[in-house]
């Protein structure tokens, strides 16, 4: 069993290798940042290609939530302590560490304690912790030292001064989007639901940041609530659109019996109790639905319900999304709390302001809300990770297949040559396409080599302009994945490569295939 | 002349107090965030519409940005000290201040002597401060006391700590730009220039944060860097596009004489010597695109040239853009600075690495940095000065009367009633068109205050579905600006309103004129 895992291991740390090299070579993401200073652990930088396709998945998250009724808003990172009393993060936002008796390094215990024995242990007493310690004989990582026999609680919020006073940088949007409830209300005229989300950064000051973005210090949160009345939690009209699609359950009850995941309907899940209410349910479908609709591939996802225990304490119903990636197998990616009215009635306490709405025959009563929440670092890693492949036969020959309509660039624009005459041409078909696509325009290099780096970029379309283009006015596409080139006029090229990355046109269709030179 | 200024006052103080409860009761900006808690000067909430518009913006600036070569990166806020040393802002990023002896409340110095002499004096001694504020019996604007001789010096950056290490959130994404500098130049295979640009959060300890958005101690900086040989920076081949383009520049002895800016080609005031190079000149044009590309109007805008006293010591050339808002008069909007090789030889010599750049021949050099700075805050809120009008004669009437391509929401769907073969047609007209647009969906209220409510928000256009609709399959589009309506088939819907929201199609030409009802 233990050397199974050992080469399992060996592999994931192959890979790992091999795919942190592309991802800083080809200007994805480079770190820790910043670099020239030796780098701080769990600080990144995303270089061009990684900029834009961290975009393409918050593009898609906007589009997802807009389209299901939620408004963007935008809050302060840095806020006054008051507010992360009240949310109480303050007193509990916090991590378990040991500390190493000869380097005098932290580590979180449940990472060090779960590196050994693989079982989770996040939920272990103190002396639970310790005892693990011991049973399993775990030393320092760092040194190979003995850790001391004491648990140190640290908290993770980075704090600050605003003109001298105490205030803390933002662990999540999710609290701050909460406060301005009275403003949503009043600008909806009064009428619950109420959906809005953010996309921001938000910082933990982690003890041991790792795998990557995974666990950073400073990430992108995007995070969803609905404020709603809890009287309608089971009348959710949007329900019903949905309640027949298929999704990969894997209830607590699964888990702890040893079962895989059930595809069922949401129906089904509602059936047997996997949620309380429909509105609920909905949200889990809608949190599946944004990583599809990243381009995750079904068959890395799984949804996964929080154990009794593992729930925090407000927390009615709870489950994750969890992704599968090559580097750090299953990883939790989303979260979906049904938060009752616990986070309106703390801050309603703290701020002597009152949070609630009025029913149509007057009675008062305290919204609960709903919430989705995931960072779009690591999706974006998980992208990367799932669609990266070295070829090993053809040596050097590295390709990342992202779905066409994700691609980070969209299309090369490439003259064969530095002649006058193609570049041109080159120069006006960049520019015609440039407000309808994400593009790169490049004359330098042999063509082979550039349509090597256009692969090892993901981009799914080269346009080439050649001697021919300057008397048949036509150029070349060659597309990624097949290699095979067309032949397009420049007059019908615009409309075709929307065609084309839209999907709504086969590559075999769009021209006269032409042999590759 | 103290009086005329006061009127003027009194006016600009009276737009203003409608303006923001415009700008706040209409979903854009809250604050000082966060409200509940009384609030922290200098930070603010983008509700629904404004999170919308500031998005166009920052759409417009990426899109502006991509076209011209350069490419978007993201990298951390929070950064160790080591950085900010480096940088000069831990030692020099300050502002001066007095103390009031009475209510003990601080206030920068060159702002309360300008308040009261309209004069600008950033660049005054301690001794000349002090000397004004005597000389103008200037008291404190809280309580009237009187303030202490003595001037207090500031440093602007937010402090926290990382692993217990001084670190500092970047008071700008510039510094941290540059940082990559070796990431970019392997990336981009060795070739100058290279152009990048960072959107994101900046945080400054203002000591008197003011005038809504435009100074906030959290907000957006929108920063891009070239980064070049300095012996080609009078080589620039897109100068020669955009050389005749006239723009409105006001040089430091204009300023000086009293004169206003002249309109001139970019090619007039290189030959006027108001530039010392052509890609400095170019970078100049692109600000003054970017801000053209927002929707700002030419008449809003002037290009201000630095006074040799008032440019830091690195710059070479220095030029501002101005914009003119009704709330606040001329406000800096923009910064274009040939920053030299000042930044990375400072970096290398702090870090230790190697920050150059090789020619052609071998021989190596530091290549200087172009750069071009601006916020997204103060665009945002220039176009909701600009565009907001409130009607006087007909009471209560607002009007958002921002361009059509920048509208937060572009279409408004709206069901006549809630009846359901109305809301039916409805909801399957939204579901086809809400990848296309920014729009919202809404079934309450007289169709008349639907109308009136998108008005305010800068809605173009309303489509609306009444009982013909069932039967002739169209639907009627109102304008927001001529408040026209036409009947358009809903099978022709998606394609109008695209053609519309571009400005390729007329609205009087896109379908039958009714009467409105």
């Amino acid at each position: 069993m233990k050397s199974k895992k050992s080469n399992e291991d060996k592999e994931k740390e192959k890979f790992l290798k091999e795919f942190t090299s592309f991802v800083q070579d080809r200007g994805f993401i480079w770190g820790p940042s910043p670099e020239i200073y030796g780098g701080v652990a769990g600080f990144y930088t995303y270089g061009p290609m990684g900029r834009l396709l961290k975009l393409k998945v918050e593009e898609s998250v906007r589009k997802t939530f807009r389209a299901n009724d939620f408004w963007e808003i935008e809050t302060p990172i840095v806020l006054p302590d008051i507010v992360w009393k009240a949310s109480g993060h303050l007193d509990t936002f916090s991590d378990k560490s040991v500390e190493c008796s000869k380097c005098k390094g932290l580590f979180r215990v449940d990472n060090i304690i779960e590196d050994v024995t693989g079982d989770p242990c996040t939920h272990y007493s103190d002396q639970q912790f310790l005892n693990a310690i011991n049973k399993n004989n775990i030393k320092c990582p760092s040194c190979g030292g003995d850790f001391k026999y004491e648990i140190f609680v640290q908290n993770l919020m980075m704090k600050t001064k605003v003109a001298g006073k105490d205030s803390s940088l933002r662990p999540e949007t999710a609290t701050v989007t909460y406060l301005p409830f009275k403003r949503y209300y009043k600008f909806f005229r009064g009428k619950l639901p109420i959906g809005v989300f953010q996309i921001g950064k938000v910082f933990r000051n982690e003890i041991s940041p790792r795998q990557h973005v995974i666990r950073g210090r400073e990430f992108t949160q995007a995070e969803a609530q609905i404020f709603l009345d809890p009287d309608t939690k089971n009348e959710w009209e949007r329900y019903e659109e949905i309640k027949n699609e298929k999704l990969p359950f894997w209830s607590w009850q699964s888990q702890e019996s040893g079962k895989k995941p059930s595809v069922m309907t949401v129906e089904s899940a509602i059936k047997k109790k996997l949620f309380k209410t429909k509105s609920y349910a909905w949200c889990v479908w809608l949190a599946y639905t944004q990583f599809i609709n990243m381009g995750v591939p079904e068959n890395r996802m799984r949804l996964r319900q929080h154990n009794p225990d593992e729930k925090a304490f407000y927390a009615d119903d709870a489950w994750d999304i969890e992704i599968y990636f090559q580097s750090f197998g299953w990883t939790e990616c989303c979260g979906v709390h049904d938060r009752t009215d616990y986070d309106l009635t703390q801050h309603e306490k703290f701020s002597k302001e009152q949070l609630s709405a009025v029913k149509e025959d007057g009675t008062k009563f305290k919204p609960h809300i709903l919430e989705i929440a995931f960072g779009t670092d690591r999706p974006t890693l998980a992208l990367l990770d799932i669609f990266y492949e070295k070829k090993e036969k053809e040596h050097g020959k590295t390709l990342f297949q992202i779905p066409y309509h994700l691609a980070p660039v969209e299309l090369m624009i490439y003259p064969l040559s530095k002649k006058p005459e193609l570049t041109k041409i080159a120069k006006k078909i960049r520019k015609e396409l440039e407000t309808e696509f994400d593009l790169s325009y490049d004359e330098s290099g042999s063509i082979g080599k550039r349509y090597l780096r256009a692969a090892e970029l993901g981009v799914p379309y080269c346009v080439t302009i050649d001697f021919d283009s300057t008397k048949k006015k036509d150029v070349t596409i060659r597309d990624r994945d097949s290699e095979k080139q067309i032949r397009v006029k420049i007059s019908d090229l615009k409309e075709t490569l929307k065609k084309l990355i839209k999907g709504d046109l086969k590559f075999a269709r769009a021209g006269k295939e032409i042999k590759a030179k």
